[in-house]
């Protein structure tokens, strides 16, 4: 199967260029200038490559040819306080691929006194044969003991090249100072780079006994309860271990500015602390909470933080200016009805999670580049290239370039369109920017040289999606 | 012409990637990916552009292929306390060519009292038909008037579009901060971006008299007079006008981590603020000032700092997380003989300034990529992607990719060579890195599709060199 | 003259005891501890001192007994913008006295072109046989030349250790960085303290003219024009070169949280920089200055700053951990009609100065001990104790103690008066406070020995306040 | 008995006084001027009080007259890892008494499981009868349950009004971030103070473990193994708790720059954050714990910090600008023979602590006034005025002023002596500052109106001591 995509502008990381792209199986083989203004020259080469014919021509004229968008933080089918999160690998994929993006990275977990090993081979399982997009996975660890240590090491062997730890969930993820540390120094050695969920869940459990006792059980005293300072605190904890370990770490989800000012002081001082955020964080707030227990469709932990509080801008700046690394979704729905209702009378039952991975690619082009806050590269670089390079999947993913894989996305930078529940293909009743309207979408998505979505049409098959086996961090501790 | 580079490993910004280079006239036409392990697919591609034919090809393997070094800060034919820097425009681009760069940004000097516009046309004179590859200005305003300000628009329109300022050298390039608070409420409207040399003159005038005075009148106290503390009290000074003016602003040759230090703050608050450094600030220090007149050859504003003050690993700090921009060298060479000779028994009569262009890739390459502190993508970002982008020449150059000017590299990164003035191309009397061994090189130099280099031998011509007009820095105003 | 001061509680800058107080001739001659629950052995020493027998024996039973308030800065009879600040030093310190204040420091002006001892003589006779209470001074200087230089070392001889030099006022008080360099320097071998006047003021002339060719000509733009980031940024010039020169620096009238931000930095790494504020920056903003041209007067330098930028809060919590060091007033009275009226239609020419020394103690007790934000003893270090101990007058000034001066304040921490222009003492036909409610106030005000306010009434003399000589600010180099 | 100090100088925390203090049973109950160059009018005053004659007149010429030493963090008979801190109350306190200390604030100890009023009835049994100057207590929690929680309460009732809680020593008096925000929030409201010790010993025992697994077992693993990172880890996560919690904190024995950096940035932003430092931390460092396991002498912990890493002069930075509020000891003396003997060949089992009641006020003459780092009043504020200050004995203690404890010395800042464990009067068999010659040193030191040391004898008794109920730290809470 032989692709052209014509007359497109490609855009990477480091900026846009006028050529088209030829695809030929599931690689990009060729960037062609056209003849212009300023280059007949090229009309040759252009000519000898038509020549040799494509299957399928793309005439992307007025668009943008982008490498297809890698979210790096998923979570299809997590049990989640008694129920699971309702995207399998084969819808949540689906939805993903809707939204331009064709790589995830999900989270597999270990469970509590089993292996590493075990925790892995239940997700491989959950998506071989499902995903519709290629996966990848980071691996949860819930303990941290002298088995898991060195299993580490077997993990980052098969491609599974990054930990995630929790200061949060006491008695359920939660790792203490010394687990961090030791899983940290281990990690400097086999390259598996530490994820954090830093919030000091610790504190924040006294302060949400205290507000239910005190009578507060609505979704809104979920966000109350989770001090933006908690999340500062075990941020700076964090990378003081990681200083202290001489490891690289990256923090999930960042979410208060109390958190963006550590690492700030941190990158100043040449620590290697690097973090994502999610759009939630930059397009909800605490507000959302509120509105009785219709709050509980914005029920994430770290929490929506108070619109007042500066969270909002602190983010922009970091993700303007580099100190935020990439923009992942922590896409982990439950349905308003029969799941989040779980957490009725009572916020601490409501179970974690937004929907997002559908949203994320349009959301930060009509919030970041629409709104005039980041050039288009830059969106690229936080929807794609980086996620691709600091998760050892690049220069396979995340570029539009002679020798990569072939997932390119044909996108408009002027369509607009609605977001809603009654439209959007992940599986949960309600969307979290119902009625938002947002300039650009996905026009044509082609994963590994496959179209896999036109014009909203859905061309792909459960089972396409390959899993990816990723390198280490290398790039990580050398920058 | 057409050149077809194979078997190399391309280099950009952004990361790498193997890929044949197709270049036909003065345009790269085409990257085409190799057959391989992985991607026997492009068989047909690359057959069907090599059926093309190419004028000339050349064997890449083990090489890297990069983008043309961009140097955005030198001086030819600078006049300067009664001299003139001594690499004329024709000899600097040469020694430039040689040592891997396609593009210099150098700097036309208005005149106290003339307008910007005799001295671009100076400038403008002196390079044109000389240079020997292609060339850009910057404009250094000796006065800020009612007059200069409405003519920056002018000059911004022939594709000069940034203006240099300095708070050093009172009497002569000194602006007070009226001078630069104007000139930067303009630029931030005709899009010159705001280029400062940042050091506190008038401070240090006072203390270069008093070590006069003492009869300390080697060129090691040129260094010692210009405290680290007066550049960051004048980095901070021009951040804050800055940002009271909410313009940007990048400052040329930061030295100390004085400066370094107040510029990481500004960026953590949002400013737009910008530096490059250069590579003596990098690889030499203060000590280099001593032992006796030799030390003149050292002689620079600011001066080399002294080893034990951190500067250099603050530098590096900036550099590696991306405070730092870009490297210039600030290349203004003087024979030691007859030209810093000038300064016996007074350093104050020293010409300020050191002959670098011709060494910048390789040092930044040596003590940068081979020393593991930064990876080879960030080093081609350092010295040509991102002086490309902030100078408005990007993505016409600064990258690798089909549609943009054929200045290409060929670089062998395990070839060592030497640093000497006796093989050196500049035309000065003196190495600042005499005898130092380095691992890079340039071996094959490609301008617009002609080779100037090829193996140690020049096969470029003068005046084959073309002005570059410059965009606005449109991305700066929006990153 | 002897005089006892019974039942009342002493409070001092490091706090509050229960003692009698006898003053005999001009000196505080012995603090003695009450018979009472705990310390019956008391009584016998205070019989012993009370059959000495007192001329007058005042009892302060439920008062506090403070050291008289020491206004460290205050502008009696300055010219400026071609009228004169109206108080003279009778008026004006008379109306300190009633306020519970018993020393000022006033600034003696260099004219231009003349020397130092000039304008110390000249105001030498303003205040001498006019003011009612002990007053000293500051010594500004217009110029900083090779003969004003080690002129500074004759004027501290004379007991006037402190020199105030402007970045503001450029034309008129401007001294530019060499000259605050070289100050700098010499102060610190003669021991004259530098006090700064720190606000960009070449940057702020540029917005000035820009707003007044705008038509913004109302008092307003007075404030608006003069950015708070330009006295940020002239408070970290100025200690920068105090760093470089090696010496102690002390910012007058410090209003901008940019401004106590760079001050705290500094501190923090070990800087002996010190700071005031005036009550005007606490208790009034921007806001005041609209109104059409009733703003006027409100007009000074700095201006009063906007209530939303956190401005007030910086001071307070400076205030309250010690990093800003007293208070004083920057008294400078014009009366409403025929002096700022000056300035109607051009806000440049209002006179800048606000009346205040009459109201600095009992804001200061309202505002900061009765609204809880310090304790009485940090109270009294700031308008007391730390002014004496910052300029030389400690111990003679500013603590009740055996020995020290008998300048003492009955002051009743209950009472509540209405501060207004009806009632009050200076010299001026406005109140910047008017209407406004205070808690607290002077009963009884002892200026060595003499009763010169009691109730309301006012018993002093001109000619009875004495010129103070200062000690150099050896401290300040130890602390 | 009635005592009558002449001719001295005194010296308070607020600054000097020339006066004769007289003191009538435990109370001093009058500060006289002496006639002099300025005060003959004292004369009448003074003879007054002569004239009540005096049971003792001391000749304090050349000398100063300060208030008695506070202590406030001394381990008497301490159980630690199986032994006891050597010193007992009688012979601790009067080590203390000749070392110019009248008063000490040691730690009770809440023994887990049991309650706390348990440990305080422990303590004041160990004390009561046996001390021989004034002594209170802090409470040592090693709980925080719902039992303890409100029993603070009623501890504070009884007069102590400050409890320790660890981040360090897991499994011992570890105390997790919930107990630790909880006991703050209480404190909050009974005025009980929340003081720290800060490091994180979780991450520790991590690196504590390591090193002795890898041989390394030497006192000086003890020092390498508790990174300074640790510490400021610690104070970052229990300031930021405190701010949560809306409580002001105090830390112990702040060792590391890295704490001092993180006290700096919280009490910059207004954060009620206080701390105390030792002189082991100013005067000893990480070299002192080599040679051997003659290092255990000098095992405490913090440990002895590097000399290379700037501790000492942030320090003493924080010192001299006011941001360490006061001097304790950490007294806690083990034999080297027998005690310190019990971690030979495994440093976890070296009893951690060091002896220092007897030399903190000659080591802060000597090494900070002597050495011209602060004030003499700034010392007396250290060493006495604070610490009574912060934990509520002011003003009875920490002040020599009418009305207050009759706690003084009479101190020759002149006398040199050399420190030895020849000479001291510790039950400890070595001294950490062994054949150091100090300048300064107590000649008359007075207890409550009674002389206990007089010229290098011993007057007092054990079970003069009295238990001191301290008020709760309400100033902390205003300032």
């Amino acid at each position: 199967m032989r692709i052209l995509i014509k007359n497109g502008t490609v855009i990477n990381a480091n900026g846009r260029q006028q050529a088209d792209v030829l695809i030929d199986g599931d690689k990009i083989v060729a960037l062609v200038a056209r003849p212009g203004d300023d280059a007949g020259v090229s009309d040759k080469a252009g000519a000898a490559l038509l020549a040799l014919g494509a299957d399928e021509v793309i005439d992307a004229t007025g668009k943008w040819v982008i490498p297809g968008g890698i979210d790096e933080h998923t979570h299809m089918e997590l049990p989640f306080g008694g129920t699971f999160a309702k995207d399998t690998f084969e819808t949540g994929s689906r939805a993903a691929a809707f939204g331009g993006t064709t790589t995830i990275i999900d989270f597999a977990v270990q469970s509590k006194g089993k292996s590493l090993q075990e925790g892995l081979d239940t997700w491989m399982a959950k998506a071989e044969g499902h995903a519709v997009i290629d996966y990848a996975f980071h691996m949860i660890m819930s303990d941290v003991t002298d088995e898991t240590l060195p299993e580490m090491d077997r993990i980052v062997d098969q491609g599974v090249s990054s930990f995630k730890l929790f200061t949060a969930y006491p008695g359920v993820f939660l790792s203490d100072d010394a687990a961090i540390f030791r899983a940290m120094q281990r990690s400097e050695k086999n390259g598996g780079l530490i994820l954090m969920h830093a919030e000091n869940g610790i504190a924040i459990d006294v302060v949400v006994a205290q507000n239910f006792a005190a009578g507060n059980t609505d979704p809104y005293y979920h966000g109350v309860s989770r001090y933006p300072v908690f999340e500062g605190e075990a941020t700076n904890r964090v990378i003081r271990l990681a200083e202290a370990a001489g490891a690289p770490v990256f923090f999930v989800h960042m979410s208060a500015k109390d958190a963006v000012d550590v690492l700030m002081a941190a990158r100043d001082r040449g620590t290697k602390a690097f973090a994502e955020t999610c759009p939630q964080y930059l397009f909800l707030d605490l507000a959302d909470l509120g509105n009785g227990f219709e709050g509980s469709k914005f029920v994430c932990s770290p929490p929506l933080r108070p619109a007042s509080g500066g969270h909002q801008q602190a983010l922009w700046t970091a993700l303007i200016k580099g100190d935020l690394y990439g923009i992942g979704t922590d896409h982990c729905p439950f349905d308003f009805e029969g799941q989040k209702e779980l957490g009725r009378g009572d916020f601490r039952k409501i179970p974690n999670g937004l929907p997002g991975v559908e949203e994320r690619v349009d959301l930060m082009h009509d919030g970041g580049v629409v709104a005039g806050r980041i050039t288009p590269a830059r969106w690229v670089e936080l929807i794609s290239a980086n996620p691709a390079r600091m998760f050892g999947l690049y220069p396979r993913k995340g570029v539009v370039a002679a020798g990569a894989d072939a997932d390119v996305v044909v996108y408009d930078p002027n369509r607009k369109h609605v977001l809603s529940a009654k439209t959007h293909h992940m599986d949960v009743d309600y969307s979290c920017y119902e009625g938002r309207e947002v300039q650009g979408g996905s026009d044509v998505v082609i994963s590994r040289g496959r179209i896999i979505v036109k014009d909203g049409e859905f061309f792909g098959k459960a089972g396409d999606g390959e899993f990816l086996k990723r390198e280490t961090a290398h790039w990580v501790r050398k920058n």
